[in-house]
């Protein structure tokens, strides 16, 4: 019964803010593309670690588009949720949004879909628990969660496939 | 009529986690204090700018305790939430939680009372707009506010006069 | 003439090393994910500055795997050179390396395609100089760039269609 | 004969200086109030150190303003000493300065009272040495410390009662 | 009447002090020798601020020997006072310690001569006041000093020899 | 037959790249002195681990001059490599450039010879392999290093004797 045993979306859904500081940013003030990723990279492992009680390491990243700037000053949101969790790995979607404190204005400046595995002590995968999502919402971000899956199995094959070839 | 113009405690309501890294701990792995009230004043600030739609500047922080360590590791959670404006000023609730992501336990480790002031883009205090709190309990926080308010300014002029006495 | 004009891909390639330090790890001694997407933007926009003689902002970055852990203590090297130039975008590629001192081994643990537009001094986007591929391996990588950019493009009107639904 | 195995207020008396840098500033270039704060409690930690001879922890810090601002390109001076040893605590006076380079002009911008207590390596309380007053200005803040530890016990006491109250 | 004008080595005298963090510090411990010369140089710079009341830049250093190891969780103490004024420029010695706070163990591990410029808004070389050495030992420096700036002046003559030669 | 077991110039040749951050530099945007020496000592750590195979430690740093100076927004670039090895020490020549990414322009502002050891788990020195240069210019350098080496020693015993005169 791993239904009984999985855990909820809500029960690893995380929010994380900062402030964008004068060194994470470039001379015109606005943020730089890594420091977005290395914020979505923490906030996506807090989520992973609270639906998996271990802890995790980053397995794979999506592609990521960065639409709107965010500036020093500014605050930087950061929402992330698992989406799926598969044997010993779970996806996280994480959404970024910029929030000017004068306007009280907030925009999605960026979203990513990261993979995590669970590891124990040793470093060793280990298994998660099963995600049971509640919502309409949650169970179609789950079925896409496994055609992502998918693809990006299919597309880490063809890069092994490549890398060999390069270096036989 | 302030209160048609005033926010409630729900829309400035602010939530940080951070994940403990090894700068931030002493060589037992503990969390330092200087490093928790860095957070506290961030999660604090992120609230007043959210209520005051402006740059703030801390004025004041009240004593805190710190009762668990929170180690490397772990997630560190702060809460924050306007618990009264003034004038030019306002008080904020911040706590602390630690997390342990293996056991998914969380405990409250700290919590602080920061007085912040809204200024404009010359540095100067500009006018807040009051909060407008809706349940019991934030009415309670409300009223609780105003006596710490009353005890800071009347501890702030014994402070001064101390000063005083000794550069004279 | 654009050739006359345009720069090789050796005038803008770039090699970066860092040491892993403490507060870059997991509790481990492994490289966090997140450090590691960090440094391949910075590596990425170097090359991008390199070529274009501007400043350059992250646009959008495709999917990627990491592969080996990178530990602390050890060397991360990366390397990156421009593999096409739009009208005023760049896409860059950027391979990871781990380093161990003791053996003095090296082997590859990721891989990115990372996009640069190139901007003005007000932050509006400016043109840059083509790229002028010269070997074998170079005129491949150009030619491959131009479908990763349909299919970047592609899925970024896809998002797009799917954020207004949700809005909407 | 405990006055003979104490320590002097001189013995373990702290300067500690700092240049304020962009990233410690928030857009308007005053020093976050977060900050000063991070510094106060490294500033008195030392102190603790250097009486206690051991490795020491954060257990509370009293109610603090801010009086002046800090601005980037300015030097932050903290001088610390401890106050009063209990039996596995210390009381630490930290004082915080502005130093303007171009005036040589120097303010008192904070002070605090933080108290730490010694640590063995298993994270145990051990006794510290009692701190022995020599001067009229250093008993003065002797005797008052103890009134302070006795607030403070206080005021812990109600916060437990309180904590335990909305937990049960 | 220079002299009158002048400033003496007491009115810059300048004691810095930083525990060491993990970050700071190789796999076995050791703090880094590049911290090491980045603490030198700030601790130094604030020394010629107080001196010259103006910004300045660091010119040159001298040769320097890292004797002891400084540990993680040791304090680094660092002594800097200006030793000669020139025309715009000043020499500051700066010395390196190790205190371990166990023991209470302090040992000199480092020490340094850096040349500092004064400069003005602009980045311009600008004058300083004269140094009036009071001490026998403060004088045999302020001789030590100009004997040092003679070598350099002839070492830098000599290196950029052999620069215009490698480059012409 | 030391020289069958010898490692090459190039095998441990090393370039660096960092773009100069805001905190990096002091308030008219140049760079600290000691953020260059900071990354003079990693540069040059990095090249005498890939000779030795080892863990190293900064035991000296030569003289060293500020030419030009380094801006925010700037590439620096610095490039090592070991000049000689003697029994558990190596020299490392470190060359710094300043890059501009807008005119493509480089120069030279810096170089330092540094002196690692290296050592093993323990911390205690260990031998290196010997150095083969290769080309006539490795050859001058190589000659250069016996005699700098030999003027270092000199000084440090002129140094040690200062220490003991003053400390007797």
């Amino acid at each position: 019964m791993p239904k009984a045993k999985g855990r909820t979306v809500a029960e690893s859904k995380t929010e994380m803010l900062e402030v964008v500081l004068p060194n994470d940013a470039n001379s015109l003030g606005n943020i730089l593309g890594g420091k977005v990723m290395h914020l979505i990279d923490i906030a996506g492992a807090i989520a992973a670690h609270r639906h998996s009680h271990s802890l995790v390491v980053t397995a794979a990243v999506d592609s990521l588009d960065f639409v709107h700037p965010i500036r020093v000053g500014e605050v930087i949101l950061l929402r992330s949720q698992v989406t799926r969790a598969f044997h010993t790995s779970m996806e996280v979607e994480v959404r970024v949004y910029r929030e000017d404190y004068i306007t009280g204005d907030r925009r999605q400046t960026s979203s990513a879909f990261v993979t995590y595995v669970a590891i124990d002590s040793q470093g060793q995968p280990k298994p998660v628990p099963p995600l049971v999502p509640q919502t309409a919402d949650e169970r179609r971000r789950y079925r896409e969660a496994l055609r992502r899956r998918r693809r990006r199995l299919a597309e880490a094959a063809q890069m092994h496939r490549r890398y060999f070839e390069k270096q036989a």
